[in-house]
């Protein structure tokens, strides 16, 4: 048996899993949070760490530490093991993930200091797309301030992405370099990616989780000048943008709610913004399928994630409602079907097969880790 | 006999046109530049005028001016009887519209002074994209900023779109309200409407013409969050970023090279920016395209127009190479086919009918004004 120890580490949160590589399952998971705050028990993430391992006890069979790295550059196209080095390049994406990359290396430095004897690995969620061609990653900004700031689409979530478009190959029964698919994960950060044999070929978040989808905070594309009107009409400075864009758009700008079981209950209820933010989040998910379909040259699968992808089958019936012309059509019954597994929604003989496939990042790292160290 | 002044006034500008309105032929076109620079003839828009009118002689047919506004907000959705209440609203659109509208402002009044006896229309880019629904102009971020700092998607380059749109239902000879059609108006500036039945119903320019595709210097499309990095990392202010958004991107961002053919002819020759930057061109058209034919549930006719549009073959069969899987496809004969006519270049029988149709916006706005004051 063996097992690999899965690390989330926010700025003060802890989330791990451990995986036992032989089932897949995760045999202990948890978070700790509120780390390094006046009144919590837990000073920094290394005493984050020691009450972690006491939790998970004698662990023989743990061959590797894996870590979720949330921005690895145009550095990182896989798993990688975490030298001082990589420490090193990991601390200087920070310019890019200012609220992430340093969080991620807490957690990397604590889990180092308690756990020195097995490799740890680095997993980055911009890594699956790091195949995209120069077409879809390059900004046309200018090309010397884009090189010396390294301003491009990287992508996001490409951990899930890579792992439900692989499982979604397997559940087509058919080889990955085979199939096109368009990947929508639907949580409370949302990004969709069109995949190609295996391959990211575009992806809605760019040079940070901001650009694409509406999600539940983040307002996703916008006219970029709407940062200078509101500068100069409203005297909002930079950091004031960056927090409405980020953390009061989305669904909660459009509605007071952020959660879109709240938004959908009051829709239900005859609340016309929560309407409107409906209607806006499903024009948005329908134009980057359109986008990606005509990219990907035909669509052989079409797969729902995360949180709302996963649970939601009202929002998912209303994303596709419409879309018959590309083929893409959902099977009321299937669809209403409550289950946990992955399963196909679209009818018997569709021409593009709609699935619902939980994400599971933490397996995906796991296996990752395992690649590379075993 | 009538006719319709038509006066295109920028900050340092007049162009105007003196259009016939039983043969909608141009009687006499012109431009005057530099107005009110230091070592200009001309010191002001009202001076501009009467040599413009001097030029024009005996005007007796004359029925009226018809005034290209760029912004007409949320409040003006076709052409408009030009009273003091209406430059009034003009005026204070000039917070959206800062280098714009109070240049149209400027030739309005001049005009007036100098053609007090007939009535003068603004006709506005804005207006044709009015009836698109809230799911497509609403912009997810908080609702109360939105509503106060009128921030939406408005769209522009309208007058084209709607003669353009309306031109292609005749060369199809079907009733314009059975046409879903795209309309690419590929010039200096550049955009993209996706227009049923002869309502726009989703435009890639946004707040502001910095929205969508890639145009000479403008960046189109890119994470709002750029502005947000730029300006921690690079120290750039708000109306650096402005700047170089609006006037540093584009293609001579990417190449050093503004106008489209210094840039296909580099990329001929080798020149691996420019290649690059006709990628990037190309990604972001097809992905509009991809998206309005999902929304507007199938097509009928996609139409070039504008500088690029009308005259490059070259570039036209690029941008829609590999989308034959929705039935769009050129011929390539009918493509290179030198001409200034509106033609069709798809082969006989496809499932969308490809034309170019060379734009007249001054026309258009003539015919608008017609319509309001006769
Ligand atoms: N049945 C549901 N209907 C709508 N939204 C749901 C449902 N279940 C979960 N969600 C949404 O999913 C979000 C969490 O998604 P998840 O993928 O777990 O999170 P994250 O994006 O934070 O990783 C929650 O914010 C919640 O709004
Ligand atoms: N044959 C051509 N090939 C490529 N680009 C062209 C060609 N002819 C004109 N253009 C481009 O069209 C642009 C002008 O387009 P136009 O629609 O007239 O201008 P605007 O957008 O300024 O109204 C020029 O900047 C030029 O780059």
């Amino acid at each position: 048996m063996s097992s690999v120890f899965v690390v989330n580490s926010g700025s003060s949160s802890l989330k791990y899993q451990l995986i036992d590589l032989a089932t897949g399952e995760s045999r202990l998971s948890g978070l700790i949070e509120r780390i390094g705050e006046p009144d919590s028990f837990i000073a920094d993430h290394s005493e984050g760490m020691n009450v972690v391992l006491a939790k998970l006890g004698n662990v023989d069979d743990l061959v590797a530490v894996g870590h979720r790295v949330v921005h690895g550059g145009s550095e990182f196209d896989g798993p990688t093991l975490i030298t001082d080095e990589v420490e090193r390049e990991i601390d200087a994406l920070s310019r890019l993930a200012p609220l992430h990359n340093p969080a991620n290396l807490l957690g990397i430095r604590a889990a180092k200091k308690a756990l020195p004897q097995v490799p740890h690995v680095a997993v980055f969620d911009t890594a699956f797309h790091q195949s995209m061609a120069p077409a879809a990653y390059t900004y046309a900004i200018d090309k010397d301030i884009a090189r010396e700031y390294k301003v491009r689409r990287y992508g996001f979530h490409g951990t899930s992405h890579k792992y439900v478009s692989e499982q979604a190959a397997v559940m087509l029964g058919k080889p990955l370099g085979a199939v096109r698919s368009i990947i929508l994960h639907l949580g409370n950060g949302a990004s969709i990616t069109a995949v190609d044999g295996g391959k990211s070929v575009d992806t809605s978040m760019g040079l940070t989780p901001l650009q694409g989808l509406v999600m539940g905070t983040r307002s996703g594309d916008i006219d970029p000048a709407v940062l200078v009107h509101l500068n100069r009409a409203a005297g909002m400075s930079i950091s004031e943008l960056d927090v409405l864009l980020n953390k009061q758009s989305g669904l909660l700008g459009l509605t007071g709610m952020g959660d879109m079981r709240d938004v959908q209950d009051a829709a239900i209820n005859g609340n016309e913004e929560a309407e409107l933010a409906l209607q806006v989040w499903r024009h948005r998910i329908r134009h980057y399928i359109g986008a990606y379909f005509a990219q990907l040259g035909g669509l052989d699968a079409l797969v729902f994630t995360a949180g709302i992808g996963e649970n939601n089958a009202l929002l998912r019936r209303r994303a596709l409602a419409g879309l018959e012309h590309l083929g893409i059509e959902i099977d009321n019954d299937r669809n209403e079907l409550s289950s946990r597994a992955a399963r196909v929604i679209s009818p018997a003989g569709a021409r593009v097969t709609v699935m619902v496939i939980p994400t599971n990042e933490e397996l995906e790292i796991a296996r990752q880790v395992e690649s590379l160290v075993l």
